[in-house]
């Protein structure tokens, strides 16, 4: 799952993303691995590798059938290795849940739901969106799983700030045009003669009058970018109200809500596969097969040996050459095993972090046909944090709102509400954007806490930095190998677990190649 | 078909769009017609309206089978009238126009093109986008044309100026980044001092510290923004080169093309009919009935008569009670009729505006599968102007480009070509953002040049002003109605179409009904 828009960078910033890659390639180093041979450029074990040695495809444990442990599974597979799933749960695909009709969820010290959508609505639970450059693109290509946009920038959509709701196309006008206007002024004021050109300040001014849409003083007089409450057609239109001053746009406090997509992860455009994101799982589980995955199989010991591994769970005992641990770090902190102590202390580094998600299905798309909203993100200071519009299923009757996807403090409320009250809740806050409507007509919900799911109990973690402990679970104890989203730059995204099980997989498939 | 992103703008700023709306709603006014109900609120026409009247449903004979006049027979169709379309050309549709194999395209003193494209591979030769808040879509929902998604803006897309590529999220982060720098600076110089408040600078301040990722002495030092060229996975990933000099961003002037989608023409989302856009005409055809269109029919002599109109075409002379003459004006102004001088010269003020554009049909999707582009637009100072991407059919084997649309000086270069040197060109263009893959496995082309085509001759029209000749051809002049985009506040959009038609029609069926 992705993080939410307004605290990602600072998750990011926090773990000091570039020493710890660093020291991650030295550590990578060491084991012969070059970084390009590593992620650069994935080669899947092929059956055709072992043909000139002389010897057969290992046997592997993977631990939890998530996005991590499949893709450990399906490339490893490839090559004809003996893969066997454990998962705890009830079903495969770890955070990666598309919620329907029919389905129950059940959470760690709550009421179970039965979700009640109706036919053919959706609600991604984890995941819902894929930047172009992820390799999970790639593996919907490979896979056959057509893809679609998903719009995560709308400039109709709202920004509801400080107790006040306004179009996103208005808010950035209007941020933009004040932005442009000071600068403009300052430059004439001469502020910036000693830091550039005369030259170069024509050219700076001519960029910030088409930038802000400045008048002929080069000051912001509003902009027909802000919106029209009627757009213009035989007329000219009706222009939303003037812009306040600005002092009045800086204590709005929209700012933050309009940077949204300016990141590498969230930049326009973005996508999804068609149907819903759990198109990825079922298709994974086919190229896997689903005999390989055994649910309701919770690991109760990891012991590597000299010549193997020794798993027990609630099932029985399963023996193999090497395991994959593809469980998220806090849940392995818990297993006893046998390899080390500072594999223990590496596993309760990283603190997993709460998040949430409501799904809202109405019968009536009233944000498309009343608000002209087709798709996006709401970005709001309220604690739902943002409302999603449905990307796809345009004009049909019904659709799926996100009504709130929170993350810890809000996430950690939200959860410990019960189903009822959540959507209580929700319906509250997107009144304040929407009015009534927002609390009329809605036919079904269905909401998570994902520190609450009794085998995940996170929405993601969070490493205090990049540091030793980090690199050093990126290679394998003994025996076992780790896996998911939490041992790359890209946690809270599939990609992160697609990335890492790839890379687990090259190691061990150069082990097994180079062994004796 | 919507303007050419850089020229927009100017376009519509030329022609003082507030004065002629001001003078239009008047002139309304004076016929009965309140804003509200002309065009805020429409009614299309029932056939219940005639019930409580004792009268029938007129006859109507609308000139040119375009979207204009398409949508005004679909609107009268509704209350029963008698609607006979005059087409001049072969098909209706008018610049709706979908290209595919099979087609034949033929052009003024040029040679014809036959489009030689895959099965399932189509060219938007004329309108390609639609916005949230046009009519258009609620005519795709009403018809019941499912759409889908069409990306206008791509942070991955290119941004081609001086001779330099760069990806259009490093070109925007560079010159945000420096404008932050430089109003924080101007800021902590005192410049703003006069302006505004300490506490209000404090607010900016943070404000251009998220804007423009600036580093903790608020300064740009570069941002994980700008992309990578090998994005963070299980390492922290490969940063493009670093920013140049504030100078060098100034003088690589990428800054008109990272503000396309600012305008509410443009704002991100767009969307376009699954298939084509021409599922618009199709499904209008059917709703008016294709008996209704004939085709051929070039348009002679019109005559407004006291008791009716007389239109004397190439296949023979048709008598209605009333006319909409749906044409474009510098074809309308080339007719003989007996409107008088007023409207003589009034439909020749509008200028027709060149346009052009190329399909360029791939065996390969190298621009998702080597540049991760998945739809969107590059922006060039090259005379193609724009290099549009699909958005749709993603991960499939072909896939089709706009190489150049173009507008004015551009267009008219390219339509003197043949379609082989057009084509030539735009490829020697387009290799200069994409290298030489551009000019391999390209496996068919088709262009064209609305200037060049028989019965419209022009991409669109620009108004010197919206003047008394635009506020005249609103009011029918005696039994002649005028309809279309160029009668709007949308010229170059088929909503423009859509609404100026919905105007006559509300028009001519108040006329109906109130006379006696």
């Amino acid at each position: 799952m992705e993080g939410a828009k307004l605290t990602r960078r600072g998750l990011l910033v926090g773990i000091g993303a570039v020493g710890g890659a660093g020291a991650m390639y030295a550590a990578m180093g060491a084991l012969g691995l070059a970084p390009s041979e590593q992620d650069k450029e994935f080669a899947a074990p092929r059956q055709g590798d072992f043909s000139l040695r002389g010897k057969g495809a290992a046997k592997v444990v993977i631990l939890g059938a998530g996005v991590a442990g499949l893709i450990a599974a399906y490339e490893l597979g490839k090559a004809g290795y003996d893969c066997t799933l454990l998962e705890a749960g009830s079903r495969a695909g770890g955070r990666n849940l598309t919620l329907r009709g029919g389905d129950r969820l059940t959470e760690l010290n709550g009421p179970a739901q039965d979700v009640k959508f109706g036919e053919g609505v959706y609600f991604n639970a984890g995941p819902g969106r894929i930047a172009p450059w992820m390799v999970t693109l790639d593996y919907c290509r490979e896979l056959g799983i057509p893809i679609e946009t998903f719009i995560n920038n709308n400039a109709a959509a709202y920004v509801h700030t400080n107790g006040q709701t306004v179009r996103a196309r208005t808010a950035r006008a209007d941020m933009y045009g004040y932005v442009a206007e000071l600068l403009a002024k300052a430059t004439n004021l001469g502020a910036l003669d000693r830091t550039i050109t005369k030259a170069d300040q024509e050219t700076l001014l001519d960029f910030l009058r088409r930038f802000g849409d400045l008048g002929p003083k080069l000051e912001y007089e509003g902009s027909d970018r802000r919106g029209f409450t009627k757009f213009p057609a035989i007329g000219g239109g009706t222009p939303v109200e003037a812009p306040g001053t600005l002092h009045q746009i800086l204590a709005a406090g929209t700012g933050r809500s309009i940077i949204g997509d300016f990141g590498y992860e969230q930049a326009t455009p973005m996508f999804q596969p068609v149907g819903g994101m759990d198109a990825i799982v079922v298709k994974l589980k086919e190229a896997v097969g689903e005999d390989r995955i055994k649910t309701g199989a919770k690991v109760t010991k990891i012991t590597t040996l000299a010549d193997g591994v020794e798993i027990a769970h609630t099932g029985g005992v399963v023996k193999a050459d090497y395991c994959i641990a593809a469980l998220p770090p806090h849940i392995l902190a818990k297993i006893p095993h046998n390899l080390g102590a500072q594999i223990t202390t590496a596993l309760a580094t990283p603190a997993p972090v709460a998040a949430g998600k409501i799904g809202l299905e109405y019968g009536r798309r009233w944000w498309e046909l009343e608000d002209r909203v087709y798709g996006g993100v709401t970005e709001t200071d309220l604690d739902i944090t943002h409302i999603w519009y449905p990307s796809h299923g345009y004009h049909s009757e019904r659709g799926l709102l996100v009504g709130y996807y929170n993350t810890e403090h809000e996430a950690e409320l939200y959860g410990s509400l019960s189903p009822e009250d959540r959507r209580n809740r929700a319906l509250t806050q997107g009144k304040k954007i929407h009015g009534e409507k927002y609390r009329q007509n809605v036919l079904a919900s269905a909401s998570i806490a994902w520190h609450r799911q009794e085998h995940i109990q996170g929405g993601w973690v969070r490493w205090p930095s990049f540091d030793s402990s980090f690199t050093l679970l990126q290679r394998p104890a003994g025996r076992v190998y780790f896996a998911g989203d939490w041992l790359t730059h890209l946690i809270a995204w599939q990609a992160g677990a697609m990335e890492s099980a790839r890379g687990a997989v090259t190691q061990l498939h150069q082990r097994v190649l180079q062994s004796p």
